[in-house]
């Protein structure tokens, strides 16, 4: 599974902070520690500041890419932003392909963001939500996939660089809305052959105690529902542990040598 | 989701001792605590001293019921040693049905426990194994599970009370060998409507370390499969934390309630 670290995001005080006072140490050590972790991407956000989003954003960029070779991320609703990014990252040389952070059904959005993705071969987070919001039903969900899909042919994207993201809701105000985004993960991948799946984990604990234990589960049965990707905090070793031994189970893992490797490497966490 | 606590089980060191040493305290402080923590069934093995296991099930289990009325899993291979229980359990006017553990497509244990199983209108659970041993295709399960199903028609066993455990073997041997079991589990429910499936957690991270990892994610991959019972320890609060996010999840905890009511309980382990 495709692993998207997300720590180097301006909604989290400390990096909001460590972006607004230039604080290059703060980003670079986060940077460095999600990519040891095991993080395939390195989300990049520094949207918090909307009338400096493009300074923020260049010079975050910048900083990261100073300390590690990992793929970036790049995380904005502000298709100048998404650019100015794309930019930056082909002109350096960056290596990989950035994953665009992403689309909605919005017509700003899908007309702003997918034109890049297509002119700069990249992938890109897709939001199954448009102008009414995150539907609740499956057959919503899957509409607006449709939408973007469509779209995205038009824009020369293909299908296996689109993510969608089916939004989960918190289960505190409706129980069922985990199985609803598994039932609408399932369709959206049965009904566009090729795209892929991805999710944060933390919107479905909302409002409860204990939410890693619920973002913890909830990551291994999205798992085993087929996601081909996770926004999370590679930090976290136990979630990491658990997901490893879910890619084990899911029969990712030849000869188990990806556990044992991590198990070698001290990272599957202080659980015996 | 049925839970059967697997604590008290003559193939645990400790255990096997206090039944030879009529050892009562240790004994009922396990079921006491199993039964605390959440069990719905509290398993009873006494099958390590073969030529005194009538004996030895028939303290164990006058020892367990003394001190709480959940329902036991009798859990032997021996004929002889479930009747003497299943009679002792009615006799005593023990409260809920017995849950017998086990049969398997063997004919002395089918043709030995399923009767009884009739006779006392008990659940049993039913390994998908027979004299050739565990299969290792999903389609021989399958065919084991059929003959099994089609032997307690004959002795009135319904459907409902037959819990079959599709045997997960150990993914060190084989990486596949976890979706194995989730695919054999998933076809024995869709062939035989009505029948139930369970399964322990521990045979899946033989000969891998860091083991309660594996096991955590197993359960919760299975429960996402359509997995009805589990048997495993009840007294590792991170393990039943996880299953409590897990039936949360699939939308089986109305207004989240039974979760809430652990986490005040302080149920839910030491998990931030």
């Amino acid at each position: 599974m495709l692993i998207v670290g997300e720590k180097l995001n301006s909604s989290i005080k400390r990096v909001a902070e460590a972006i607004e006072a230039r604080d290059t140490a703060v980003i670079q050590d986060l940077a460095r520690r999600q990519a040891e972790a095991g993080a395939d991407y390195l989300d990049a956000n520094a949207a918090i500041r909307v009338s400096q989003e493009l300074d923020d954003l260049a010079w975050l960029i910048e900083t990261i890419r100073a300390v590690t070779d990992r793929p970036l991320c790049i995380d904005s609703p502000n298709p100048a932003a998404i650019a100015r990014g794309l930019e930056l990252l082909r002109s350096s040389g960056h290596p990989g392909r950035p994953l665009i952070n992403s689309i909605t059904a919005e017509p700003e959005r899908l007309q702003g963001i997918l034109p890049l993705a297509g002119q700069y071969h990249c992938p890109v987070v897709a939001l199954t939500s448009d102008e009414q919001g995150i539907p609740t039903t499956v057959e919503d969900r899957l509409r607006i996939a449709g939408r973007i899909v469509a779209e995205a042919e038009k824009y020369g994207v293909p299908r296996e660089d689109l993510y969608f993201d089916p939004l989960v809701l918190p289960v505190s105000t409706d129980v069922r809305n985990a199985v609803l985004f598994m039932e609408a993960l399932s369709a959206i991948k049965a009904e566009y052959p090729g795209v892929k799946t991805i999710s944060g984990l933390s919107n479905v604990s909302y409002g409860l105690p204990k939410r890693k234990i619920i973002n913890r589960a909830f990551l291994i049965m999205a798992m085993h529902a087929g996601m081909d990707a996770a926004i999370l905090d590679p930090l976290d070793a136990d979630l990491m542990g658990l997901l490893k031994a879910g890619e084990m189970l899911l029969g990712r893992d030849e000869f188990c040598m990806n556990y044992l490797m991590a198990y070698r490497s001290g990272m599957l966490g202080p659980t015996s």
